[in-house]
């Protein structure tokens, strides 16, 4: 279950020193690419290395004014340290990279601004159970560090997410190698959240689905339903709040490292924050009402239920005392008013007649009543 | 169904590059409509050309300083470049008039201010079904860039909200003509918000016909209808909230675009926004209330049902019971005591009496406790 | 019904040009008074004029300063217009003062300081239908525009609100008289702001009656009674909430139609808002708890009923099967084994007897659950 | 009843002058006490006169710079004119003095601050009816004008609540009486709202007994009860909140009567304040859920009825039927397959073997369906 | 039970003197540590000193320019007083100190910066009741105050939560050591801030039990589990919100006894708290939704004892109706047309086919329904 995102997440424990960088359990080796960009970085110059280690670094091409080096893997504090060193990083900085189980942040810092993101795991969402929902969403944390001349990003794996990115920098379409370290990081920040586009749109399938079948479906199992997408859309929306102030901070701050001619893109940026929260604020509204459908709809067939017993009760109980009167023994040869009845030619005919008469009417009654109309 | 009414329209990939323009699929061909006025146009002289292409663009005739450019149709890229590139629009701005799943906004460019807002489809919402609500509403988008001498305006299709202004602009009713390019915007956008209340009204009206039939419908089916209707104002008040942010950004931005005294002009329509929502929540207010009375008039079906049962059953359960007893075969001959009534002469109707006593006491007391008497 | 206050107002239409004067249907043929005063005014020297039109209207009397000129009757936009331009009042505000569905505001001109209030017709509030709540409470819109030296109201009708400060200021009371249009404009807004509290009171007494009969009413009857009251409530929020923000904004403003020394007594007038929006809260939320109590009654009627089937039924039906058995034909001649007891001297009142033992021990524990102990 | 505290309290009627002294019905008539004190007022110089009007005022002693004003019993206008007069209180404060049923504020005038707050009835609150809660909290005002010199107390009766200040005072303990007014009012503020917190405690003990006696309740009756001490919470929270607002003001003024040195003091009120309204808060909250419980509680009686009638009904009706087969009256002379086991010798064995086979087998199901095991 | 946490702790009378310390019932003898540091304080120099009273305070070694006195056990007013005067404290910090019922707060005083924070009691949450939610979490209060060269903090009893960073100075681990008072205050901070996230996460685990057993356990008890963890969610939530604002509050304080260098770190801290308050919402949004589940699941099982009753009386209501029918005692002796079938040679067998063939015909029915179908 992932009821609490960063579950199962070892955190330092109480009380030790700030900055201690705690390697989660399970975390992978890290992996280390760079690429060198700039804006006078001639068609076809952007190369992309894979580095074992920090100390194998090249220097910057000439033209290439600035890098970005990746680390996939977070699973050796020694290799963090090494890169917070080059970098200058703040050891809280540090720590948080390795503690993947942050909400999306800024916080600026002498060296750079550090930005966390969460980037959804897609897989995790689509492979749906048979019956019921899942509930498997998954999110992983990107870390990044924007500089003057660099920027760094921290991944748990490597993430999807970033490749049209690398692949538009490689490639040199657009503007985007030719820009600041902060394009690159507003490219980057842009492509993650619209990662979550899809994967909410899951969701809102689901929901619609739900909103279709709310009439056929047994309540009890609907509400289970419908209780676990709203945990899910719960998690989204907590991982959408501090993301969507997180780029409305990075819009109003004056950061030395973000330029003014950036903040027009980052407008962008939020807006499609604004609009994830807001999708997920309607699925929430909307499951809250199935709620209230399903629980009328399990009335109603409790209704159901009731109408039927009260019908087939209601139309026998009085034939059968009927029966009853004529089954009882009372002699009629001592008393000409003992059940004359009984000796009476078309007795069991008018008894029998009186039943059916009986049974007639209360079945009309019950049809003009809608009891039985509305059924057929 | 358009629970979340920017479904269906087609994105950038996540990753893609800003500024990409992505035509919706089944986008029209775009038209363009030119009109020139300015504060000293001589009357008769304001004209209104159709241009196939942004090149056959006739120059300003003289006394005629401002320019109000439509372009319907936003299915050609190319088209909406060439616009972008001759009135220096950000490629931002661009990816948001082709991408028509906007909610309204403001923002602020060197070139012009950029307004996004929503019409409904009034055909839509009026195409009711039979029973319940079809829930067909439908809004789209229109985009205003407004520069210092020019309007430009990007919709989906030709929106019947924009004739008016046009048609007071062309016939120089007014003072439109003589003013600027952010007086024409505050008048297209006036109409535009105007256009909702008799959407909204619709609303109300269906909102107040459940109110004063809600005791005789299904409840069932009601919970259904209100849910329906909820969502769509829900879908509504999503629209209205930011429209009415967007109204109050205007107001109270010191843009080179709006002048002054047009300020006076917005607050007017900042007071329509606000009318909208408010019109918006006391509806879905409203509707909550209605579910609680639903609810409880499902719940008083099943008392009403479970009443006549109780009343039924308690009434000759008795009456069987005496009936069995006199069924019983004990053997008068073989003692005096068992069942000497039988041989008794008025033994048959002291029990019928017995019998009627006992379901007119009964009777008497439901009708005392108010569970028939409130019947008939 | 009165839902939405405005409805049923007629509007401009959709595109309509700013500042069009559209009059109600239903309105009244307008009537105008003329009050002069000034801080010199001797005593006695007030008066008092009907006017036919704005062109009878006399000059100012010597030593009086101040204007206060009335409109009652909204009916004929000519004269509204000739108003309007004696007082240099800006288009956008006559067409606030015809269209009466305004929700309470406040806005400043060039010319003056225009203020929009609704006044309760507190006749139709007191007209209460016979069963249940008639919801029947209208507000009309009062217009007042202070400026340097006039104060202008605008009626639908001639509101007996007004009444008792016009007295005080032709009977020279208090300092009324002696000081400018803003005090004046203060003195009429307590005055409309005050009435709402009789009518409130209604709304109290009526919760509080409701609470307590909670136990006796018919639960479904009772929440439809609620769901009006709320409604009303709710209306009367939605006037409240934009009045207090009048006032408040009112007393903030450096307008310069408004004194310093005025604004202690505006501070009055915003804690009387203040406890008219608290008031009508608490009633809100009485009345939310109130809808729980009636479910939870109409639960426990279902209850009673239930258990009223379950006493009879669970007593009878095993008494039912005894004389049952004792009905069965098996016969006793063929074997000893058949039957044995209906031979049996006393076998009648045994039977009778293990009948009336189990009945009463039925009762007994039934007693003991309290099932039967609660009711008598 | 107090839903709401200030109903039945005369105000001024709508459109009365303002400042206008409304005197309450009830009001008691006015005692005068006068204490002087000062920074250098020797040890045991501090007196205490009751004054029958003010012209009896002495004139302050040597050494004594400051003077707390005391006027109990609101009953006399003439009085309260009289005070306003001496000390130049603005009318609307004595207007406000007179009518006691302003919520708590603060309001900075020429002459002095002017402070409302309330007090609870602390006796009302504790006279409980036997079942049920009684609901008869009731508070009263305390009006506070805290001049450079001076500090005026008005109240409805003599309060408790004041009297260890005043011993304070009196006694010269602690530093009260060297301070100046703005200290002595934060002394009697402090005391006045320290007053809540035994009354708060009574309803949290009250809310306590119900959660732990939650199950064994009559939900009805507890539904009441808590919907009882619901509107209780809600008349004290619509206190607390303005209360803490006023501290609030006050701790943020910049009053001329408020000194810096208090301002340390009138933080640790703000917290009271605080706490009381956390205290309000929480129980608000639980008693939401005790609600809850009850409906469930209720849901679950009903339950339990019906298990009972099912249990008896289903076990009855099959052996009832068995009885009424071998009651049939079928001919066995008339053929051989015309119920011939009536003629069987151990027919009637037979039959009473299986019916309690069939109860016994139901009874087996129902306890392992646990109907019946978790009863007894 | 522990419903609001200050509860039974005794507080100082209403009206006692501000700064009166109030010592609690059960409070502990005070125990004194001290412990002093430096930046240049050399290695293994830091020395803990356990002291009886502040008089036998040694002076600060050399190199040693900081200390921090531990106060353990409120139990001793003369111990606080004389703490409070050797340091200055000011009366009101004192009171708060013996007080141990404040919620978390900063307050700036002259002489130092005065936080308040609270620590669970890990113990009393994990001792868990067999059945239910056992609900004895329970906070406790520790007090510090920063000044420009020591840190003194107050502890109820001796915390483990502050062993670590205790330790951490003693031998000189990381800068601790060699930062100022602010830095170290931080790390008690942060400590005792991240003890609550073990706790949290029972609370968490516990939720998670629940949402997989939902189906299963009985509604009525789950429900009030479910309560009881609410409740101790609310508590928890009203230590996390004014434990946010404080942290809040010391990271924008310009308070002299914080350095610029501190704020980083305390940044960090403040995430932490947000993250606190993040999980208790969630899990109180858990909760919620969990209760509609359990009332559904109730409903659930009310309408599978209905369905049962339904199936059993309307399979065997029609068949005694035929046995009774045919026990009727009319005399086919004195007509041919009184009940031929009993004379019937195989009329026993065709009533018996006939009951047999109603009843396969109703189960087909109830299965077909799904009545019956989705039981086996």
């Amino acid at each position: 279950m992932n009821l609490f995102i960063q579950r199962h997440r070892r955190r330092s424990n109480p009380g030790a020193m700030p900055g201690t960088i705690t390697v989660q359990p399970h975390a992978q080796a890290p992996q280390l690419d760079m690429i060198t960009f700039g804006p006078e970085a001639p068609k076809g110059s952007i190369t992309h290395n894979s580095l074992d280690s920090l100390d194998a670094m090249p220097p910057l091409p000439e033209h290439h004014d600035f890098l970005w080096l990746n680390v996939t893997g977070l699973g050796d504090a020694e290799t963090l340290r090494a890169v917070g060193k080059r970098f200058e990083l703040h050891p809280l900085v540090l720590e948080d990279i390795a503690n993947t189980s942050q909400r999306p942040k800024e916080e600026d810092y002498e060296s750079c601004s550090f930005i966390v993101i969460r980037v959804p795991d897609v897989a995790s969402s689509t492979d749906e159970a048979v019956d019921g929902w899942s509930g498997k969403l998954w999110t992983r944390q990107i870390a990044l560090c924007v500089g003057r001349d660099f920027v760094l990003t921290f991944q748990e794996q490597d993430e999807a997410a970033l490749a049209p990115v690398r692949q538009r920098l490689l490639q040199q379409q657009g503007k985007l190698y030719q820009r600041g370290p902060d394009y690159l990081a507003y490219a980057l920040l842009d492509a993650v959240i619209d990662t979550f586009f899809p994967v909410l749109e899951q969701y809102v399938d689901r929901v619609e689905e739900l909103e279709a079948s709310v009439m056929d479906i047994d309540p009890q199992k609907g509400i289970s339903t419908v209780h676990a997408i709203k945990r899910e859309l719960l998690a989204l929306r907590r991982i959408f709040w501090p993301q969507r102030d997180m780029v409305s901070q990075l819009l109003r701050s004056e950061s030395a490292f973000i330029n003014e001619s950036t903040h027009l893109y980052l407008r962008d940026c939020y807006d499609h924050s604004v609009q994830l929260l807001d999708l997920v604020e309607t699925c929430r509204e909307t499951t809250t009402s199935l709620v209230d459908i399903l629980l009328a709809s399990q009335s109603n067939k409790m209704n159901e239920v009731m109408k039927m017993l009260t019908i087939i009760a209601t139309i026998f109980i009085p034939l059968s005392w009927i029966a009853g009167v004529y089954g009882m023994n009372f002699d009629p040869e001592r008393s000409p008013w003992n059940m004359p009845e009984l000796a009476w030619e078309y007795g069991y005919f008018t008894a029998l007649f009186l039943m059916f008469a009986i049974a007639g009417g209360l079945l009309w009654w019950f049809w003009r009543k809608g009891w039985i109309g509305s059924k057929e």
